[in-house]
């Protein structure tokens, strides 16, 4: 049963959350500064824990976006999303501040895992979660074991190339999703300010972006169900929510042939995945 | 210790070993009859197996190109090979004719199974293995564990979307890695009868058709690490093991950002890979 606390340090947002018996009792949160070196991040996530009560020696998950290795560094992958953070030593860090017992993953894992274990992927044998969100992660559950590597990198699907890609993403590499299905992109090729904006418009670039980024994402889905045979996806994130989305990526994934189209569904969790999942053993 | 008999029945070409301390003592070979149906393959497996000797109740691992489900039931998924394949009881019907200690899997499955345990991927935690070859194959290993699915489908990578593709193929989906870097999508965009031919011939097509093949294979080599934190892919088949096309393949993924840019090697157990990997555990 998940217990204890746990933060969620995200590109846009940093939550933390006092769990009890797997139900989120009380949250705290504050908008990331995304420019903020490691050491500014590790104060700003001491201060939420802070104003949560959190006592030295308790449970305490900490999800955070980049990539996190078998040694607890942590490391930005996409340069647009916490450039500041260049294999920083978090899971000691975090020990040294807040205890042993401490455990550090992605955040996009965390989520997966909550996901798999409490929520949309409940009774799937091989499970992705996909969260469409500023930027693109996710992760896959194989027969109740998350997906990992020892460099941190397993799960990164926001960095896989796509057939509808055609910029260069803050990872270096060329056409990725992040780059053509992210609420980052939706807007860039809407001309707006932020998704939420892109959404909200009814001018037709904006609803071409969007389609573009359902397009995306179904073709992502048929791949990865040829690369893992999956049973379900679950889609989740700010954008993954949005009234409507859904629904077009499923219209795209009717497209593909019958053993490619594998069965879609929201997330269950909402914006507590990360919290939730941040605490779950790994399988 | 590898020991029995194994088939392996490609799209191409139908062989069939004896195998004693992990080693091959006679290999015989027949060309596949493509059109075929499942029937007539299983005469034809038999038939190279009585010529090999084989005795009732010896172990024997089959393996096939195609899709075979966790029930044993074999289909194909490209409807340009093997076509007279769908939905066969292969297990049930090789243990009729051969005794119960049969074990069927993918084709590349096998030899995934095989340069992970004895070839190219000794001591590489996170490996996968692409054939190149008429078609396109894979498989993936995890800490000693050969990824698979209930439905049969995982490791299928001949079917994930290129970003340079631009073709309808055989599984249906569009624009996959089968129609843009396969021996069969070589000599289409080259022009002639095969891809041997197109790495004999001098002419420009040719050389554009096998760099774009070689193209698409770095661009999948970087998404599949992105997706499970790959420490080493090994390429083999007849297009992968051509002389130049690794070094090609390099080329491009030398374009890759450095956490993208996972260590290449050559297949080392060539043409004999399924063979030896048809009576391998799956970890």
């Amino acid at each position: 049963m998940v217990e204890g606390f746990a933060v969620d340090l995200g590109g846009t947002k940093t939550a933390a959350a006092r769990i009890a018996a797997g139900r989120i009792e009380e949250r705290l949160q504050t908008p990331t500064d995304g420019d903020a070196s490691f050491w500014s991040q590790l104060d700003a996530m001491a201060a939420l824990l802070d104003r949560l009560g959190f006592e030295a020696g308790a449970n305490l998950g900490v999800a955070v976006a980049g990539r996190v290795d078998g040694a607890g560094r942590w490391q930005a992958v996409n340069a647009h999303t916490l450039p500041g953070i260049g294999e920083e030593p978090l899971l000691e860090q975090m020990r040294a501040r807040f205890g042993s017992n401490v455990v550090v993953r992605n955040d996009a894992a965390a989520a997966t895992l909550a996901e798999a274990l409490m929520g949309a992927g409940i009774g799937a044998d091989h499970f992705a979660y996909l969260t469409v969100s500023t930027g693109i992660g996710g992760g896959v559950v194989l027969s109740g074991r998350l997906l990992n590597s020892r460099n941190g990198l397993a799960g990164h699907v926001g960095f896989v190339s796509s057939p509808l890609g055609e910029a260069r993403c803050g990872s270096g590499r060329y056409g990725t999703m992040e780059v053509t299905a992210s609420g980052r992109a939706i807007a860039a090729f809407a001309g707006t300010r932020d998704a939420k904006e892109a959404f909200e418009t009814r001018t037709q670039k904006a609803q071409v972006a969007i389609d573009r980024s359902a397009a995306a994402i179904a073709r992502l889905c048929g791949d990865l169900t040829a690369i893992f045979g999956l049973d379900r996806v679950a889609i989740g994130g700010s954008v993954g929510l949005a009234k409507g989305y859904l629904s077009r990526v499923e219209m795209h994934l009717e497209r593909e042939p019958p053993l490619f189209r594998v069965p879609l569904t929201l997330a269950t969790l909402g914006q507590d995945s990360a919290l939730l999942g941040a605490l779950l053993p790994e399988g």
